[in-house]
């Protein structure tokens, strides 16, 4: 496997950045993980977008470079992926050591790649059952601690989430807010079914997954009342249907929430149908 | 200058990290930062044991080699420093591409040295002059969120509150906790002193600064009072006194806080003169 790394592919064992680069020293750096479907990369002008509101958060507006969609056809053909994961990472690179960031930026960009076969209608999801889910203690970081908008390298949160599953027989740990509220997954949005609603927490306090946005218009365009807000775990737990969704999950049915069977169900298959659908408009027509 | 990066002396310019290391993806990983003077790690023992219990909140309680003295050692001998700058880290090394991190861990283990002569009694600080701090919209992140008494990489929260101090005249950022409460600066503890007493904020959602713990040392030896609290912005404004602490700045006048002169005084120096001693006791003595 080649990844590109600062306008070069380079074989993946020989993929490196310097130990000096503020992306390994702070986490200081952005990114976004992409599918990339019948050879072209799903929603990447919102991940796109989202990536450069990300390098903007953190001053250094001009970070995601001009040739990024070059960098990433590139990288697709010399591996000869037509059904794949997409990672890009744009770090503030290389600079003086010191903490205060100096404005002029030479970024450091990887794209990464890995083969990843299509799920949903035609294939096999990437996962291989619905996902066990329980409650952590760990809260997920309040937006005025690092706004909730941003993508970044900072993601000992949710590996912090995930390590306390340890021992414990789930997949996804679900964090709540400073208030207690039902935030998000480590790598996942949640949402849930109750009163015939598609629910799932507001923006403010979690990532604005292109996943859970796209399922939420997929909702609007299918007749399914949506509705955003602050929810209980308790809420939660007793829904009719739950899921979760990430770039490569897509949507996840939540088997178990803290123990309490919940499971997908009617409006779930309908999204899941819609977004199959979604897909193949955009990836594998004409 | 040459760094000791898993293992091997190499030179800084050939000093790198696969771009999979979870330390660059994630900001997976701890550190360190400590100075060395007369050849000899300050407080080092303090340092290796926030290491180690580091490593341990991030689930890799065994991450630390067993021989980083002699990496230390090593590093500072090939780069003939006696007066220096050492920062560890030790990263959660390559890992397959889960968030969710194997219980069996290859640690990424960085030596990073400069040159950074001895401030103090027989020098001049690191700083050029004292202080000039303002308080940042951005908070200090919650020790629910991760753990205040690791040093992890994840330090975008301290680079985000430096950044909002671009185009104004300050040089450090004063970070309230979550109920507005005084915390800690972006890569410094605070202290001030009213009512004959030195007073900094209490541990619970900052970092226990090494520094910090010897100032509140030193303090009890030469008999200055040391109570620990919350306290408002306000109560610091109005100080008698006011310095920072950090590895590098030792301990650091406050000129002045949002625009408010405060400066420093006779309790200040007073530490100032303890804590020269005691580096001195500690690395120039036999």
């Amino acid at each position: 496997m080649q990844y590109h790394v600062d306008g070069e592919l380079v074989d993946r064992t020989e993929a490196t950045v310097s130990v000096d680069d503020r992306g390994f020293r702070y986490g200081d750096g952005a990114f976004e993980t992409c599918r990339v479907y019948g050879g072209r990369v799903f929603l990447w002008e919102r991940h796109l977008d989202r990536l450069r509101r990300s390098c903007e958060t953190l001053g250094m507006p001009d970070a995601v470079p001009e040739d990024i969609d070059e960098r990433i056809d590139e990288t697709l053909h010399a591996n000869d992926l037509s059904e794949a994961y997409l990672r890009v990472s744009v770090t503030r690179g290389v600079q003086p050591g010191k903490l205060t960031p100096s404005e002029t930026v030479d970024p450091t960009v990887v794209v990464y790649v890995g083969r990843l076969d299509r799920g949903g209608a035609d294939g096999s999801p990437v996962w291989d059952a619905p996902a066990v889910v329980e409650r952590v203690e760990t809260r997920r970081v309040p937006d005025a601690s690092l706004p909730a908008t941003a993508k970044t390298h900072n993601y000992l949160n949710g590996v912090l989430a995930r390590i306390e599953l340890r021992g414990r027989d789930a997949d996804e740990a679900l964090m709540c807010d400073a208030d207690g509220y039902a935030a998000e997954g480590a790598t996942s949005n949640v949402f849930f079914v109750d009163e015939g609603r598609l629910r799932t927490p507001e923006l403010g306090s979690i990532l604005p997954g292109i996943t859970r946005e796209a399922v939420i218009e997929a909702a609007d365009r299918v007749g399914v009342p949506v509705e955003t807000g602050r929810y209980s775990l308790e809420r939660l737990r007793s829904a009719d249907e739950a899921f979760l969704t990430n770039t490569t999950w897509e949507i996840r049915p939540i088997a178990a929430l803290d123990g309490r069977a919940v499971g997908g169900g009617p409006t779930t298959d309908r999204l899941r149908a819609a977004y199959d659908e979604l897909v193949e408009r955009r990836c594998y027509s004409e």
